[in-house]
């Protein structure tokens, strides 16, 4: 006995069109007309889109900073997803400074274990490189179930990686199938910045931008580029935020080097007019890289159009303003970095993408879909409509308006960035592997039915194709 | 009652699974499993990939040129078109000076009606714009189907325009959804070539290309990229050959403008020593433009797969070696522009992209059908398998090896470009709209059953989808 | 017997020094200390600089333009010129539809013979380009001292050539080693933009820069680029006047093409800030390329910083307001194109580049003389301060202040563009040839000694040096 | 009295003229016709060339490199620049760890003192950098005669910065009209890459080159770039080897960086063909930058031509082939980095760049001596014929031919990279401060005559002018 859902606008990453879908069990076992059997149940999708379910690639949840945690854990971070339209999460778990990286990945399992209501995996943050994390690796990739590491170009003297450990990383990662993704701001400049804004007093979250120019991160693209192609491995720019670095990016693909690159929500929909609030609330929008200049906005939606910007992720990384931010007063190199957004990534680029007509619906769901599971070793099963595939779906009403704001979202965060915003359209229902997770735009189910995910080692969507 | 094709590898531009799909009359009703009605046929495509039929959106069939006209018509040209897995073909018509679009188009109706064994629509290649024909514009694409123009900046005195032409042609062309396609060569600078080095003596095939360097295709791309931004107008690049076409495409797509590109096979396996044959028998490659250095290739390979190359069309225009090409003997200028190659656009593609590891099976789907079928108007009938989508299905064998030669070749020409060169693959059997054209590799019907396609207007696939 | 400069500041295109300058005759005998011979005249420079006579290689005087001419003749024209401390201008003679060569050089110096207060030299504008034409070329160079002409990729119907006569005309003026100047901007796009406008009633002066958008220099600029490449041929692009065009000449120049590019005060300290008057007065500003965006002023100053730019000419080309400018009341397009300026190019090029920091003053001579004399055949003649060269000297008094206006200026126009501008400095006295031409800022000789100049061949500066 | 240079062609970086030119004490008096004086001694120069005399700014003479020190002392190398017709070297003073400036400067001074047969300064480099370091700065500048800095981005653990120790120089070198000169490569992939090498036992000098691809230099210089911009400071990049590099450097330049850029004799004149040599000489020319491909050159020519590059120097950093090159057999990474130049230069340069036709004379002048002298604060007093400036003059017999090679050099070093290369011209006569120290192509002292020069702080030489 299965499910059909009845006359949805099915809609892929290449097409839109009208038919039926049976589930059967987790997996969706046949798409047009006259597919039910006897004794299924049936769910009309009429008048709605069906879209696969998102893929959130980029989120921190319950991650320690210093004496603080985020103020979302894995439980309300995705609960917050899956009402959101988002079924998958691919999280940072980080190897901490002496650590293993198997005690980094323990660690977050520890974090994340019997607690997701999306299906979940890791990325792995390396932050202390030597040649036994080197030698941990194929484990990593063939045993652990994770075909991505992350690195960082800048966080100074904390995360911050030097360029010999990116390259033997990219090595190493380019023989066990593992995309590295990077962060990319020059931390050496961005240091410096800061350390010049203290000495002359200028100590409020408006210098946090001034201390990171789009040249900082266009530089650490420009590096990263020579870098992967040097190593002949490819690389993923994470939250890539202006033009500077667009461009960069757009050469080097152009060019034939392996890259990729994400943008967040944040930096379509945000600018640095936020910052120019004298007061302590801008510390709401420090993030890194920072908002940047609304001329930005026009270049990352072409951006996302020409295929510059592969995915979009919601680096979702909340710190409450009360008690978290706040820490930073006196000095904005002190605020926690970070901002949440899980629950809203479909919502805003559906409402500023889609119907602003800066994307097309097939695109919408590529960025948000298709190509994070490609690019992350889950695809097919996950991220598109296709008999075979993990019945995750979403039954998005475009119908329905709302508002978004800290007094109505799902995060357990005390402010949204996009407090005061219009979201069209919501996902009313959402099938998590053939299992009904929201119903009628409310989380029906008590029971976090999320399972860890064995990503496959990493394979170029542009090379091949099994 | 339908048919099944049971088993197969189904390949779309972006997934490939295994899944039975059913076809009821001329449409794909369902995909998935147990789709199987009572009654219906079933035929196996198990260990075969299912790919949708083919597009070749750049023929020349029947074709005039002064006293001859193209070794193949129609009929050869389509009957060779669906044994090589493509079943719709878009030509062009062409209104000569003094002519209406109506005659132009009319004349192209009696040449293809009743003799084509693939679908097929055309483009309107227009030679002589005033403000009649300006006038006839929204009839061409609302009422006549033709939802693509063509203009060429090469071939001075003959069908080349000036830039004020067309940037009219442009500004209506946006009024009417309609795309310009444009042949992209300075034909003032080529003119002048060909004149010195008929002054110089120069006069052997070897000096065609030299009279054609990549910057003569490169200039008059930029200038057409200036054209489409100042008209804010789509254009559609056709046949582009080398590395500096390619980039200026490129960054033109990176920064916005609306252009979309295509290449062919002949520049994507072929090269410029062919010209370095001092007999008269290097004539089989005079074609415009001409072939260019290998190293080309490797930025042409990397274009389709980065997404700056849209399509691959073939620009097949036949001529007989003996009694055509050999009109120029004496003089390079004369000899006819054009080389065969509708029968061999997958196979090239699938063997030297696909199978030599260039380009993934998603990829090689998108260029030769799904990119076609939404730039010229014919998608999702076209272009795609999914329910609902007209059923022309390509159930492509792996396994088969063949050699490409004038002697076994469906073209009705005397010679090939691609003589003695081995394919990878074949199209077993051909569906056109659910009807079984090709078996078991033959031509199985003596009924041309190609239809008129009256195409949609022209809509940007990266700005909305219905 | 002589005369001796004394302790004057000398400045030439690469040093600044103090020194005794002494001439003998029409020619600098000697530069340095105890320098002066027994009988020697003496003047004093003390606190002043002394400049190379300025060389304004691009004016139009007494041109006929429809059934007007120019406000300025040679005569007053080149009283201005000297005035303002140029002491050469090269005039741009034209050829009319149907006329030879010979025959259209005649008729300019018919207009010039006699009254030029400056040496003078002429351009040869081509409008009309055939066989005939192409065989005076020889001539041209060898026994007219004209030693470059001019093309127009504008003013369609009227001067504008295609490319195959720029072709022509570059490989024949590589062979007769002439100097190609041309005229950047895609007429084709413009006509249509006006007729455009015009259809749409829009014909205030305030849609002329509308219809020639900076792409379309940038467009003309690029193939002119690519005839030069391929035609082996050196080429000057006139009046360069936004950052796109720029950028395409840096890439040429950093790539190996012979290019070199002029600009003139008028895009240096003026903006299209000057359209937003929506009366007829800004018929003043109507000139072709228009004042662009004031954020292009930066690049143009970088630009001549940069070695980009190569010279600053002024394109006087002066109309009165009243009665000529008025042609074009109720039709922008009808309004004579041009503004005068030849009399301040050193002042707004010292008051707004040297005072203001953005060119150095070694770079303000080699703008305004040096680089001019080497382009154009008459270097080391002109354009420095070396024993052996023209006695060609200007005496200038940086204290001296005053406003630019059309009450007090020498020009023979009834508007000044820069009406209300301050100018910095001011040349006391000018020698030319040795003959003392303007004392104590006034033209103190009633009889124009300006002599017409054979100019040499065009020989590269950067290529090889006597 | 004075002498007095008669009837030579005077060559300056912008003229070439003939005159005679007197020169008084140290200086030149003045220049012209008719400017001897009674009493003044007489040497003709009929027939040759002029120059003013040539300034290396890059040496390595005397360095401690481990063990060793170069081949070449103050003496040797002085004395082989004077007889190429350098007048003037600035040697590169090392800070090694640990050290103040001033004791690093004052090694130099020890190792230099009473021993130079040329004018000589000193850059600083430094390669420990702390706060006691910068508060040297000021005192360097403005005391020590040292207006520039030298870092390396390169050798890592040794030499090379990070991007904060960079910037903090560049910030502090602005504030103090310091010049900062960088070593381009990234030091952290070419130490993998050595690592790698030596892992797979590729130990020969054949992969050096390997070790230091051009995009290491690239990625090097846009990082530069970016720090420069961002500090807003200048930066003269050294050793620019490849076209890559170039491009960068072009790039930045035309949008107003500012930044200049040295490249050397060996890259123009050899190419990387030289480690095809499978036998241990080739060790020669383990250089870094290694020599390139030999289509770099090319490139590297327009370079110098188009004023991307700025100024030729030698880096001439001498080791015998026995006994100190020859401690690399078996471990390339080993091999003292250099070869020896300063001789040849001029020479060089002449002959390949000058009479092959790449660069103009007036060119070569302003590359080998105006530049040099601009960049490094001791310009007008050296670099040009002028009235007032050091009478440091080459007489250039442009009809003497010799062939390059260790027999005959005057470097102590056993071995030239030049072996067998003719020279066109030669040094016939050279004067340093109006002293005759090169008779008839011999050293004519043996009173080592060179004086340190205090150099003026840096200055802009495109922004300003005294």
């Amino acid at each position: 006995m299965g499910i059909v859902l009845r006359d949805g606008k099915i809609v892929t990453d290449t097409v839109c069109y009208q038919a039926d879908i049976r589930i059967q069990g987790e997996i969706i076992a046949a798409v047009g007309s006259q597919v039910a059997q006897a004794g299924d149940t049936v769910l009309s999708a009429e008048g709605c889109y069906i879209f696969p379910g998102g893929i959130d690639a980029h989120t921190h949840f319950d991650l320690p900073v210093g004496a603080m945690s985020t103020a979302d854990d894995f439980a309300s971070g995705t609960k917050a997803a899956i009402l959101g339209g988002t079924t998958t999460i691919i999280d940072y778990a980080t190897q901490f400074k002496g650590e293993t990286l198997k005690q980094g990945l323990e660690n977050w399992h520890q974090r994340a274990g019997g607690k997701c209501y999306a299906d979940y995996g890791f990325h792995m943050a390396i932050t202390d490189w030597n040649d036994n994390v080197s030698r941990e690796i194929p484990w990593l990739s063939r045993e652990a179930g994770v075909s991505s590491v992350k690195l960082y170009m800048a966080y100074k003297n904390v995360m911050q990686v030097d360029d010999s450990a990116l390259f033997q990383v990219l090595e190493r990662s380019r023989e066990c199938s593992i995309l590295t993704c990077v962060h990319c701001e020059n931390g050496d400049i961005v240091d410096n910045l800061i350390r010049k804004f203290r000495q002359q007093g200028k100590t409020t979250p408006a210098y946090h931008p001034l201390s990171r120019p789009p040249r900082v991160e266009q530089e650490a693209v420009n590096r990263l580029m020579v870098l992967s192609e040097t190593a002949d491995a490819p690389v993923l720019v994470v939250h890539l935020s202006c033009r500077e670095a667009l461009e960069t990016v757009a050469k080097a693909k152009d060019r034939g080097v392996q890259v990729f690159a994400e943008t967040c929500p944040q930096y379509l929909v945000l600018d640095d007019s936020m910052y120019q609030d004298t007061s302590f609330s801008c510390a709401k929008y420090v993030i890194s890289p920072p908002l940047r200049g609304k001329e930005n906005q026009e270049y990352l939606w072409n951006g996302l159009k020409a295929g510059i910007l592969d995915t979009v992720a919601t680096d979702h990384c909340s710190f409450n303003f009360h008690g978290q931010k706040e820490v930073g007063r006196g000095d904005f190199s002190k605020i926690p970095n970070g901002a949440p957004g899980v629950e809203h990534r479909l919502g805003l680029l559906y409402t500023y993408g889609v119907k602003a007509g800066k994307i097309s619906l097939t695109q919408f769901v590529d960025k948000v879909a298709t190509q994070p599971a490609k690019l992350f070793g889950i695809f097919p099963k996950k991220g598109t409509i296709a008999p075979g595939s993990d019945a995750d779906l979403v039954i998005w009403d475009e119908q329905r308006q709302s508002t978004i704001g800290a007094a109505t979202h799902a995060h357990k965060v005390d402010y949204s960035p996009y407090e005061g915003m219009k979201q069209q359209g919501q996902a009313i229902h959402v099938f998590l592997r053939g299992q009904h997770v929201v119903k009628n735009g409310k989380v029906c189910t008590d029971n976090p039915k999320g399972q860890y995910l064995f990503r496959k080692p990493f394979q170029n969507p542009k090379e091949k194709t099994k």
